[in-house]
């Protein structure tokens, strides 16, 4: 059965790291021990072995122990035999990258199709779509292919932002691009604003947190979803 | 001699399309009577046809012809024998993808080297950077390469953005990002604010217009450059 988390943000607004994920990921984790984390998405460039400190320093305090996927020397073999994993934020087009380059993402899909725990904070909650062309992040590599793993049938847009009043800034706003999309590929995007999460279990996908999300279907007026209600795409 | 205008955006708050490019766009095609326009970025997904219809009325103002490049039979036979190009805004990567896949990148390259006047606004001078690996755009379809024209030696972040004070929002910040690339590669960065360009004259590279860029170098704290200051990168 699957059991998948995929959060908006790892941090809120004048919160610790993860402090308002802990009890998701005890639940999510219930019965677990370790956690295999991908650290691949490098926030701000920091070393997979850094961040996988600074993640493994909050599992701590929930009982679990974390294990960066870069410290083994056969990853998909760690893949295969995880138990339960987390992916970090940062960018995804280098998330995206290193794990086709390494031929992780369908040994990743694989794990958690077959009920292995998972959870993503953003770029860790793009991969759970469709593709990750829905992402926020800018182009710093080029991946070779922008499929991820499609634990949802539909794109996630993570950090979703309304455009901000009186802003006199000519960019697009994120409804605008996430409407550009559309344009190109008739595939549903949920954007997901920060303090909210998507869960999974099984064939149930609900919308979880404390803000609604904005949901985009091709050629229909945008709408709002409350948490606490299911998510039928 | 290169003659080239890379603008941050095409219209400024509160201003209409192109407005106050106009007295450049004089200055840049003296002569010129035939423009041709690269509409492949498709702003908002408007069609080819609609953003030239929407261009050319401004350049008609400007007692200038402006014609599709999707409206030639052969696109690359016409951009070796144009006069002048302009290329508008919209998606980078629905532009790149375009031009790649046509093998239209390196001919465009080709005629702007040779001298004919060329104008960006947006994606449109995304392109004149070294690749588009420093868009804000969402990657909404896959182009087979990041690399583009080359006409400046670095890249560009048109419509760059300060960070918003008091903005309870995680995502990262415009220089984040650009950190981010340069950590996977080191090529400096323009961060070019709305109401600048970047003005290209034979090997002259200076910047114009009314606020000033901000520059990014790998391992160097960023810094300002006014208006009317020659870029050496």
């Amino acid at each position: 059965m699957k059991n998948v988390v995929l959060a908006s943000t790892s941090t809120l607004h004048g919160e610790t790291y993860l402090s308002y994920l802990l009890p998701v990921m005890k639940e999510l984790y219930a019965g677990i021990t370790e956690v295999i984390f991908i650290p691949y998405a490098r926030p701000g460039g920091i070393s997979h072995d850094e961040y996988t400190e600074k993640a493994a320093a909050v599992f701590a305090t929930a009982g679990l122990q974390l294990r960066g996927l870069h410290t083994f020397a056969d990853p998909a073999e760690a893949i295969r035999g995880g138990a339960a994993f987390f992916t970090g934020g940062g960018n995804t087009f280098l998330l995206v990258k290193q794990l086709h380059e390494q031929g992780l993402m369908h040994v990743l899909r694989g794990a958690v199709e077959k009920g292995a725990p998972y959870l993503g904070t953003s770029a860790g909650s793009n991969i759970g779509g469709v593709n990750m062309q829905t992402t926020n992040d800018m182009p710093i590599v080029y991946p070779p292919s922008f499929d991820t793993m499609g634990l949802i049938p539909f794109n996630l847009n993570p950090h979703y932002l309304d455009p901000i009043p009186d802003l006199p800034h000519m960019g697009e706003t994120r409804e605008t691009r996430i409407r550009e999309f559309q344009v190109q590929q008739d595939l549903p995007v949920l954007g997901l604003r920060e303090g909210s999460w998507i869960r999974v279990k099984g064939d149930r996908i609900t919308l979880e947190g404390s803000v609604a999300a904005r949901i985009f279907e091709k050629d229909k007026a945008a709408y709002e979803l409350e948490p606490g209600n299911d998510i039928q795409l």
